[in-house]
This record gives C-alpha cells, structure tokens and sequence, in this order.
C-alpha cells in the first residue's frame, strides 16, 4: 500500500482520479485538498462517491501532503509548478495531471500558457508519462508530467507512421473532437448545456495550447521537427476524444501491419482489424484507446482514427497507469474496468 | 468458480450482464447465445468488450446450457417460459430477467403480456428477485423473477411507507422517468436518436406492463390491495430511472428516519439526508438505489425521489447481486463499481 | 409600426424575443440594452441574428426607452421594478418577463423572492398576462406581468378542471420538467453540459418560487384557495416544458369534452385527440401549448399532460402575444412559426 | 400560387419540406404522398404540424401529380429516377431531393449507388441545384438535382479556393460531422438513441455516396479533376453539418477577402470575420451557410469551416430556394427564418 494524497479534487480529472484510487487494491487515499471546499466531505460534491471516499476535502496548507508517496496534481495550469519542488525535496513522487511539466523547451512553454515558469530547473528531469513512449523511464521517475488528452490521442495515433517514416512529416493533420467533459468543471458560459448541446464547432484553430505539445512529442519519435494542423472541435457528448489523422504516404508500408507490431505488446492500446470505425463508447470510462487504419479510394493519403476516453487513457487512467509504473505494481491494477456501453 | 450461460446477450440487459460477469470473481462465462447471431464474436458486435469476452454467440440449440450452474435470460418476453422448464429439471438454476415469472396472478399476467403463458405451473415457484424484499428465499430459489427497472424504483421508494401503513394506500402516485435503453435495443422509430434527444414525453398512461407488477409487490408489503397511478416518461437520457412518487401521509412518522431505518443494512440502497435530491448519474452504471425524502411546504403530501441505473440495479446488476445469493457468494462480488460521474 | 425596447437582451429569453421581434412585421426594434455588452453588436453575441439585427447592446441610460412604445424587460427578477415605473409615467408601456409583477401579495412575492419590492403600489394595476385568463384586460393594460414558464404549462393544463370544479382543489400534483435553457443563460456548474447532460433530478422540491405563482392564478380561477404539491425536475434538453398534472375526480364529467370546449377558441392551446401523448419537440421554437387527457385504468385520478416551449409560450412569444393584444395587433402575428421537427 | 406536390412526405427531408411548404406565400401543398401511410393525416405523424396541413397522405397511384405545377420527391435514392419522367413528359417540374439525378457519368452513378439507372438520357438535362454555381441554369431547369447535405457544405467551403486556383488540386480533405437527421428517419439499431447519444465516430472511410459527387462539383469549378480524402463523422446532435476543409496553399491570397468577395450577393451564405468559429446552431433551422477562413501559425495549410443545417440548406431549404428560382418567386421567399438559438 502506498500513500497517496490529490491537491486540486473538484474538477473533473480530480473526481475520475478519486473513482479510480478508490478501486485500486495498493492505494490509501489520506489527502483531497481543495482551498474552496476545505471542510467539505468530499462525497458531498461528488454523490457518486458516497461510501467509498470518507475524506472530506482539506487545505493544501493543513494536509500534510510531505507525509505522501505520491501526491497528484489535478488542478489548473501553474499550480503544481508552484508546488511539487517542496514535495519533490521531501521525497514525495509527484504526477502533474496539468501541462506545467509538459513542453521541455521554457521559453516555448511561457509563450503558450502566458506566465513564467516557476521552476524552470525542473523541467528537464520530469518524465512525459505517455508509457507507450516513455515506460522505462517512467519506472524511474521522481516527477511525471502526464500528457493532455488530445496530445495521447493525436500521439497514439500518429507514433507509428512517424518512427516508421513513412509519412510527409511536414503536413500532418489532426482533426480532433472532444466531449465537453475535456474543457473541465468550469462555470463558462460556452460551456452550457443549452450553448453546447445539439451543437457543433471548432474552437482555437489560430492555435491551441497542445499543438506543440503534440509537435513535440512526435519530433522525438520522428528524429526532426514536424510540422502540424491542428484543429480541435466541441461535440456534445460528456467523455471521449476522436482524432482524426491524416498524412501523406511517402513510402509504401502494410500500415495495418505497422500498427499491429507498434502496439502488440500494449495493454491499454488496441489496433482493430482493417475497415473498423472506432466509437468513443467503446471506451467510456476505461483506460484505453482504439485505433483503426484507412487508406481511402486507395490513395496516397492514410487515415488514422483514433479514440480514448478523456477522462481515463486522456487524463486520470494514465496517471494511474504512471503510478502503476513508479512503483512497480501490476501495469494494470485497479485499470481493468471494462468501457460502459451503452 | 460457478458456470454460467446468458441465453439472449445481444440487448442492452445483455451486453451490461456481459460486462458484469466478465468482470466477477467467481464466474466462468461459458456460453452466450443468439440465434440471429450465432457464430459471431461477442466482442464484434460490442467492441467495449474486445479482450474481455472471446466467446462467440452460439445457437440456443448447440449452447449446451444444461450443463451450466446457472441461466440468465436476458430476453424478450415470452422466450423464458419456453426454455427455463427444461433447463430446471436439468438441475440448472435459472434467473429471468424479463417478466414471464413476475406476475403470480397467471391470468393477469396474460391480460397484459398478450399471450398464453408456456409453464404456468412454475410461476408459484419463482422468486420476485428484488433481494430488499425476499433475500432469504432468494437464496433457495431454483428459478428467479428478476424485477423491473421502474418496478424496482418505484418498490424502493413506497417500500417504507406501505410497510409502515402511514400512507394512503389507495391513492399512490408515480410519476417515473426512465432513460431511453430501458426501451430495449430495438430498431423502432420512436427510439431513433433524431426522435428521442432533445425531446421529452410521457407513454402508456393509459396503462403499463409495469404497473401490476408494482402494485404486486406493493400490495404484498402493505397487506392489502394498493391503488397506484403509474405514467412512465421517455427522458432523453441513455441510462437512468427517475421516480417521484407521491403519497397523502395519514399518520405521522419520523419519515426520515423511517427510511433510514428500513434500509440501514442494505448494501445497495442509500437513503440520503434530509433535503437531498439524488441525481441518476450519481448511479450511473452502479448498482446502486438512491433515496430522498421530502414533504413540501409542510403539507399531508409526501415525496420520494428515487434513482437507480435501469441497466444496473434495474436489470443486470440486481440479478448479479441474485445470483451471489443464491450460490452463497458475497452479495458485493462483482459489483463494487464506483458510479461514473460525469 | 410600433417602436420597441428590450432590457437585457443577453439571456436565452432575451434573444428569443429578439428572434421573434425581428420577424414581427409592426415592430420596429430601437433599442436593445445591456450594461455589460454595451457596444458590442448583438449579432456578436447572437450570431444567429447576423443581417437580421443591426443594433448593438446599448447602455440602459443612454437608451432613450421612454420614446419607446413598448418596453420588454428581460432581465432577472428585480430589475423592472426598479425600471418601469418611469418608463411607466412616461406613456411607455411595459410587458415584465421576470417575475416583479405576478405576485398579487407584495407580503408573499417579499417572502420567496427575499428581497423588498421597489414598487409595491404599481402591482395591483399590472395584469398577468396568460391572454387564455386575462384576454381583456391585457388588451387595456399599460404593465404586463408574463407569466413564468412553469405556470403557463401547468395552469394551462389544470384550468378547465379548476374553473369547473370537479377535482379536489386541496391536493393537485404538479411534476413538471423543464429542459436546461429554463434555468437562464448564468455561467453555474450545474447547468455545465458535461453535469446536466444523460443526467435527470427534481429540484427545488421543499419550496420553488413559481409555487405561489400557480396557487394564486388556480385559486382565482378556483374561486377559493387550491393546495399543490409542485415538483419540478431537470431534464436533459434544451428546450421544453412537460408537465404531467394530477388532479382527484370529485364529480364526473366528459374531461375530454371539457378541455376541447374550453380552449376551443384558443389560437394557442392544442387540446390533443384523447389518448395522446405530447412530446415537447411537437411545440419547440412555436408558441403553443399542447394537452392531452387522460384517466388512466378508468380510476379516480385524473392525469394532464400539458407541453411547451419554455422560451415561447412560456417566455418570449407570450410576451409577444400580449404585445399584439395590447396594440391591437392580430393577436398570431409574428407567432405563426410552425415548430422545428426533428 | 403554384400547385405542389410532395413524394415521400414521412422521412426528416419531408417533413421539414412540408414545414417550409406551409409557410410559404405562393405555395398550395395539394399532395404529400406516402405508399405506407396512405389515409393518415400529416399531423397525426408529425404533430408539429397540427394546424397547418390538413392533408391526409394520399397513395401515389391516385394522387395526381400530373396536376402539379411542381414535384418534389423527398424519397430514398432510386425512387424519382422511375416517376419523374412521366411527370416531366406532363409539363409539370420536378425537384428531387434524393441523388438520382446529380452525377453526370451515370456509370459511376451505377457504381456507387449499386443500381441500373432507370432514365440514363434525363440526367444530362438535370440541373445540379446549387445556387451559389447554377443560379441562371436553375431558372431555367424542368428537372433539378438537389444537392446532398455533405456536399453543399463542402463545395461551399472549398469553391473559391478551387475557382480562384491558388490551392492544390490533388489533395483536398474534407473532415465532416453530421448530426443523426442526416441519416435519415430509418429504424435502424445504429441510430437509436442509446447509441449514437454520447458517441462519437467516424463512418464510410473506405468510401461514401457523396465523395463523387462533390468531386464533381470540385472539379468543373475547377476546371480539372480534384483530389479529395472525404471523412463523415456523426456526431449527437439533431441537425447540423460542420465541414472541415484542409487545402494546402499553391498561391498566395488574401483568402478572407477572396470568400468575401466570392459571396458578397449570396443571400444565403455568410462569410464570417476573420478568426471567427461557426457553430451549427448558428445556423439550425434556417437557410443559410456560415462560413470561416483560417490559417493556422501562418502555415501553408488553410482551414475552412462551413456549417448548414443538413435539413435546410443542406436538404429542404435549399430544394425550396430552386423553386423559388425555377418560378420566379423572390429568391428568399418562405426563406427568411432566423436561426433558433438556443
């Protein structure tokens, strides 16, 4: 059993965090903390978890979170920055569910999320906790940065035409859908139901704060820059991500072959047999993402259609799936829950 | 390890037995049929069970169902009383979760089903599976009638009032919202996505399957005939059951805590505090009944908000919670999940 | 042509009003006013009115309302109480859609609105506006209370009953549903798609305002004070209001004869053939009402089903509709709009 | 006052070609014809109409067409191919709304279609009814084929690109999303509620109806063939196209200022400000195309967004706007509604 606490429990990553450390046979939950609802029982906010979360939600100051194996940060951007490196000094391991930890380059980082970085020396010893990429390294790591939801779709998607090199690199394109779930628990008017039900739109095509994430992650695997379209879209489901991918074949491949091998030995990645449509129930609620490969009219120009929940493999279910990794348990602990259909 | 066959698993009571099962300690899925199926792979029609599910759908004829310990029939109504008989002289135990055993009055179960029943003599010995009512006979029962969705919601709301005698009998109203999967997986126009969303409607006032069904079980714990006023609406959700139900008081009562009391030691029902209003995704793909208690303005009229998931507690989670008492299991197996919210 | 003002314009039943002012064929639209988006082009915000709306918010002191007409306050509850008045002595006339001037009792409307009214001496002179009750005096009156949505549905549906008293007027029940857009265009958690969505819970069950507002319109029409149960509920759509309405038979009737006869000569009150249900999509973006009747299994209970559009009938084209009456318009003109289905 | 006739009046095409039918100043609806459904009034199918037509469905034996100045066939593919010569050999004008007339190369026709054609020598004569391309041609035409929903909102996003010729040709990709109506109203298990709700998925990869025929569209603005990977997804939502169109830049452009000038008299499309995102609701219900022009990072890859609401403007509206142009009647008659929102 391990001790781990969450700071930022009352947004919806946090609340999909709490489902999941509460199933998990290796995990005490001994801290939720919120500034806002300090004193609160958690399962007060969340009725869902009355029962089975006793904790009521304390101050960051009082929680004593240095007592922790493990703390979490499920909170806004510029948040764990400020306060992982006191709980990294004191030996706690640390998973940043937000973007702080995420782009390696500072500089680009402030230019996209507006703020200086407050703990720049950092940055280069966190791992980005996509295990499909990075799984020895996570195994070792003090601090994880846990990949965005678009950025782990858009990745798993695109990762084996990149190390393959078998697509024009230059011109990828990500047409990416969202549940409303992905924008968080925020009281915004865009967010409404009667604004984003029986609606659709894109949002942020000048530029969203994932793309270099994504461009950075597939410029690894790639061995050079990438150059990339990204265009994220609100459709009005609560969970689930559906990218969209397309690139230019430059080499002949079996791109089904290639997928299959890439992913074979991945158990929360599953290649379906050629001509499948990907749905993103078929993944509600679990830890897993479904890929399926196109080539259309037989063309030059391949199709990638890639589904995760948002909340799980997006968000929540990796971290788990990090902290799997960390501490040696069974990769999959506490991450078997099959997807709920309908 | 017990052997278990599910006769019909191409609905939606199918598909969440199949999540269910597949996930229970102590069960081996041995055969799942369909005639319109067979020779299929489970997991093709429902992908969220790719990896977990590697049976194919197997004719009826070939399934070889008497050599499970135990049958559920997640069918239409009227295929369980051509079946079961045959499988419980072959010492197989049966659950049905569809309505031929509900009904005890044989001659009023034909009014409203419309047909003949195939094994009337079996009806008297079939155990209305609703464990809150019948734990200990369930766990002798040979052959299960297992509730209704809105008969499950509607029972647990009335049961400490009827019990208790402090209401008016006579007069009970409910007025219970059901999600659109509790029509079944149906190809029907009504049901289509362009009909069903964004649209609200109530059906069958004039009168449903469900209302002598509630008003056996409600007679039975009262001692007495009651009269009740049942009108089902179709509410543009996928899963969810919400009563509210009504009764003129006519004897006071801590009503609070006459509820509290009568549920205490359920596992499966949470009576919340005073005030509350349960939402249904707070039991979202749980097996799980929520209960509220209000009396408006101080009147003689008492409201009970009820909630459950009609795939869960309603249908599949509630014959799995059966079928661990009847085979001596623990009565949780299998059936710990946490809500799924949001 | 009249010339017409709207105070706040931002909510769901201010654009609504501007959708349908903007096709109205006698008004001429001069002022739209709002303090936070004085400046902005309406169609900014409202794209939907782009080349159909020319004016930008303006702010409310540089409006010049009092050369208006008519003046449509859209606002939260106590802002046209603060307003009107002026605008009232300056020969403009005033149609409230909040809920300022429906309370009779300035006691009670203090009491469940929690704050003073601002001018307790203009309310006896404002005429609640439901044209089915009050016909002529809207067509005299200088200040219009427009009823709420809630109450338009439910006194609608309970009227014919109550005016020819063969009900018991102590207990009637009102469930009501209403979809999201009911709650207003405010940025709150609860009304977040991702929280409201495959979602449904009663609200508001001790006390809602619009209580007292359906007891004093059934009371007058009663003849005496009625006693009602009213619990309204969330339901996961956009638009729409169903309430479903019961009422104890104390004298018998041809019900179906009674509510035909009585809005027989209604342009907006669609009395359904007997047997029918309603839906909600059968009414949306229209301004009517449709109620069907039934007695379900030949009991002493009555059952009503009544829907509408919240922003129309309930909301934006009542106020329309009170608008053509007090000028002398055609009381349908600019109503015509057949609803949108699917 | 033209005398119209409707083939098919049960799908969401028909309906919503009726609800535009009714409220248009020149139009007598004298037939809507339905082999199912003959001898049932309109508005006991679709109550939405209750009031407004009082046609009973009439079988298409014995409804005299022949006497219509005008037919519309609102029915699935390969349905007007067989009535409508004898209607045209009659005199009377035809406007199909299904695809039986809009490719040219009736082999290719056959191909994707699975069908003989059944009048190969009336295609030549069709007019493709796009009045952004064909307006004169329109005027003019017997026999119309009205444009699929896909394929309005693609080849308006795409067509001053590919007309002004500073895009590649070769490579276009069109990533679509449809709401649920576009299917059609089909019982079908794929488009319940249950399934399509909080779903999201791609369909048709390998190959869609509508690929060649906005091939076709794209390539004779073009002036030589096109290249073009088409994508359809369906998303939960009633109505409602969102196109994203990816072209790679071959010339420089002000391209905000191209589509504004390329649409500057179009009465129904409406090119957004630069950096604007259309919603579909922007436009539900109503006649008109939005549409906006992005360039992500000042990359070479340009980003259209076009929305439609697939019934109006991508079905009914649009076939509506050829009647007008065919007889004369002002362009926007019975075309003015504004968008409902929300």
């Amino acid at each position: 059993m391990i001790r781990v606490g969450v700071v930022g429990g009352t947004g919806y990553t946090g609340v999909e965090l709490l489902r999941l450390l509460a199933q998990h046979p290796m995990v005490e939950l001994v801290a939720v903390t919120s500034r806002a609802e300090a004193g609160t029982p958690v399962a007060d906010l969340f009725p869902s978890l009355r029962g089975r979360v006793g904790l009521k939600f304390s101050d960051p100051a009082a929680a004593k979170l240095e007592t922790c194996d493990l703390v979490f940060f499920a909170t806004p951007n510029g948040i764990a920055m400020q306060q992982a490196p006191a709980l990294l000094d004191a030996g706690v391991r640390v998973i940043d569910l937000a973007a702080d930890f995420r782009i390696k380059d500072v500089a680009l980082w402030e230019k996209w999320y507006g703020q200086r970085h407050a703990c720049p020396d950092r940055v280069a010893g966190a791992v980005y906790g996509l295990p499909e990429v990075n799984r020895d390294k996570i195994r070792g790591a003090r601090l994880i940065a846990n990949p965005g939801c678009y950025p782990t779709a858009t990745q798993l998607g695109f990762l084996p035409l990149v190390e393959a090199g078998c697509v024009d690199y230059a011109h990828l394109i990500a047409d990416a859908k969202s549940g409303v779930s992905g924008a968080g628990r925020k009281a915004e008017t865009h967010l409404l139901f009667a604004e984003a039900s029986d609606n659709f739109k894109a949002y942020g095509v000048p530029g969203h704060r994932h793309l270099p994430e994504i461009r950075q992650g597939l410029s690894l695997a790639a061995g050079h820059e990438v150059g990339l379209t990204f265009v994220p879209h609100l459709t009005p489901m609560i969970r689930g991500i559906h990218a969209t991918l397309y690139a230019r074949i430059n080499r002949e491949e079996d791109f089904q072959a290639l997928f299959e091998r890439r992913y074979a030995a991945e158990p929360f990645v599953d290649v379906l047999p050629a001509g499948s449509h990907p749905e993103t129930r078929s993944v509600r609620a679990a830890n897993i993402c479904r890929i399926a490969v196109h080539r259309p009219q037989g063309g030059d120009t391949l199709v990638v259609l890639a589904v995760i929940d948002n909340l799980v493999k997006g968000a929540a279910g990796q971290a788990m799936q990090n902290m799997n990794l960390m501490f040696g348990f069974d990769e999959c602990a506490g991450l078997s829950q099959i997807p709920v259909l309908p």
